[in-house]
């Protein structure tokens, strides 16, 4: 089995290996932990959703549980997810954190199961004394049915599509992300378009050339690709282009398309 | 067997991965490797006793070595040792850091097996040539009676205990550490206190407010909590309140509790 | 079996999770998977090179895939390589960043089995799209062999050795890494050298005390020690040399040894 972790916990701290001390010390089975990212803003959900939804898809659905600790609300009465979906099982607050495990035909079960808890001090750290726990539950080959009720409506992280803007054959999309390299990945499918992005805009700034590959560009120059998860994205070569132009997520994206062939 | 390992080696260079290299030539059985932390501050013995004591509990005991490199006095005539406690075993330098293992009913040998360690110039890396074999030896079922001389007199991180204030009913705690969230976590134990606290006060800011959790606290309000470890904790909602009130670890924390019941 | 992996991906992204997604999703067997470094700078093939030398040497040959991707060029038709060596085999882009496993007696491949790649939007993430797939296939027991023809001229990282300095028993070194801890490691072996150096200069910086460990040092005091590579080290005791002296890697290291004996 194996269990991703994703958190904003820093690595700092000993946060994250405590969580792993409580999962080692209860399952039976080898597992393997996978470090998704720890370096997540604190509180910032929507990173998290985009982190679990660039890598739950690489892992074999039928032995993975994704655990994903932002939770700026510990302790309080929100509720605890576990979830079974297309991309395995997994573990986290009822924020929106787990919204790509529950739009992947997810179902949700909350987890009120306290015999399962951690005897510990305060309320300030469910992800070793609850979540935790729960993964090692649903490692060890419990099921979510289990661990509390059915639950109908969880929290989903809610991110406007790309929208048809003013101008003919325009798209209004979104920076979705901006990656440790400073390209900017929007939120814009590329496989969803009539044709392909003819140019790109962010407040004053533009690209109208088209790259298979960073190495396409010249140095200094921007361009849009395919990124790696089918989205149009806008990279510099060479450089950080969100530094260069002042990108920050969020941020909105005018993309007009070669007219129509129809 | 379970390896945890806390450093001050940060994870740009790969002197945490030479380490985990030379384990795992030598061991013969399956090993996890948990990373607690490498991004001590370098020589920061304080910071590595509070680490190990934040996730040693969690592990199970019966199958885990703690190896802690904080090393600043690498090739002296410093010791190293092999430790057997409740909590498991450890290896480290004799320089204070393993105090949690040795406080928790804990025995030191001292690491002096000459045929074990790794033949390798300079003396700047007994990380990697002496003490990752020493864990591998107890990761292989190796005794550290087997290691070199029993030793009765190992080095302990010193950290006075809280006092009593001079005002009645007040204690005069330290900052023992500041998360990455800027959480300041206190030396008090709150389940060891008569009475919970009314206030506390660093320097000159000063909070009045018991939070059961980070969420019971308005955005911008500073509070006290128990912290994960049940020691009392000082928390601003949404905010790094060390950073915020300008707190550094060691700093002097005024508690003044509820008058007693007696 | 176990993968080490190198990059210049961060820690922030997903984007070393979704790799590992992918190896775990193909191998049958159980892999131990051992991060080397994630903070290269980005493009820094060099920073490659060096990180991979220093840890290849202390795995297991036997059972040890190393991955290596620093890929500015990814995309575009650079190859991909497959190496077997001395300290077992590799993956990566034919960049350079390979040298030291192709140093090691290494023979090289180039990874052209399409119908191994993941299928996957984009040329932006080859580590993820191809680079993983082979390491899965190494990892599973398949030969470099089947992955693609032979590739007899890979490209390596030109790093020009130490030479004679104009004046009598001098060498001039380079500054071949800095670490975390502004230790300053140069590209002089010292078991090469007739005698042992007595003073190192870097610009207008000079040391002539040797040490065998940092404990050696006066507090601030700079000096010369065996690195754990076996090459010439500057450090200064308790802090960082390179921060403190202003030296950035490649600047010139000017080595005087005592007078031969012959």
């Amino acid at each position: 089995m194996i269990l991703t972790l994703t958190t904003d916990f820093g690595l700092r701290d000993g946060y994250v290996a405590a969580m792993k001390g409580v999962v080692l010390a209860r399952v039976r089975s080898a597992v393997q932990l996978i470090d998704v990212t720890h370096d997540l803003e604190p509180g910032d959900i929507g990173g998290g959703v985009m982190a679990v939804a660039s890598v739950a898809p690489f892992f074999p659905s039928a032995r993975t549980v994704h655990l994903v600790v932002v939770d700026p609300g510990v302790g309080s009465s929100r509720r605890l997810l576990a979830v079974r979906c297309g991309f395995g099982l997994g573990v986290g607050p009822d924020n929106g954190v787990l919204t790509p495990l529950l739009a992947a035909a997810g179902h949700a079960w909350s987890i009120e199961r306290e015999g399962l808890f951690l005897a510990a001090p305060g309320h300030t750290f469910h992800g070793r004394d609850r979540m935790a726990p729960a993964a090692a539950w649903l490692l060890d080959g419990g099921s979510p049915e289990e661990l509390g009720p059915r639950c109908v409506d969880p929290v989903l992280f809610e991110s406007p599509p790309p929208r048809p803007g003013p101008a003919p054959n325009t798209w209004l999309a979104r920076v979705a992300h901006i990656d440790h390299f400073g390209n900017v990945i929007t939120n814009l499918a590329l496989a969803a378009l009539p044709s392909r992005p003819q140019t790109a805009r962010i407040a004053t700034n533009e690209t109208t050339v088209w790259a298979n590959c960073y190495a396409d560009l010249d140095p200094g120059q921007a361009g849009m690709l395919i990124s790696s998860n089918g989205c149009l994205e806008l990279a510099l070569c060479g450089q950080s282009l969100a530094q260069a132009w002042g990108v920050a997520r969020g941020a909105e994206v005018v993309v007009s398309l070669a007219p129509g062939k129809d």
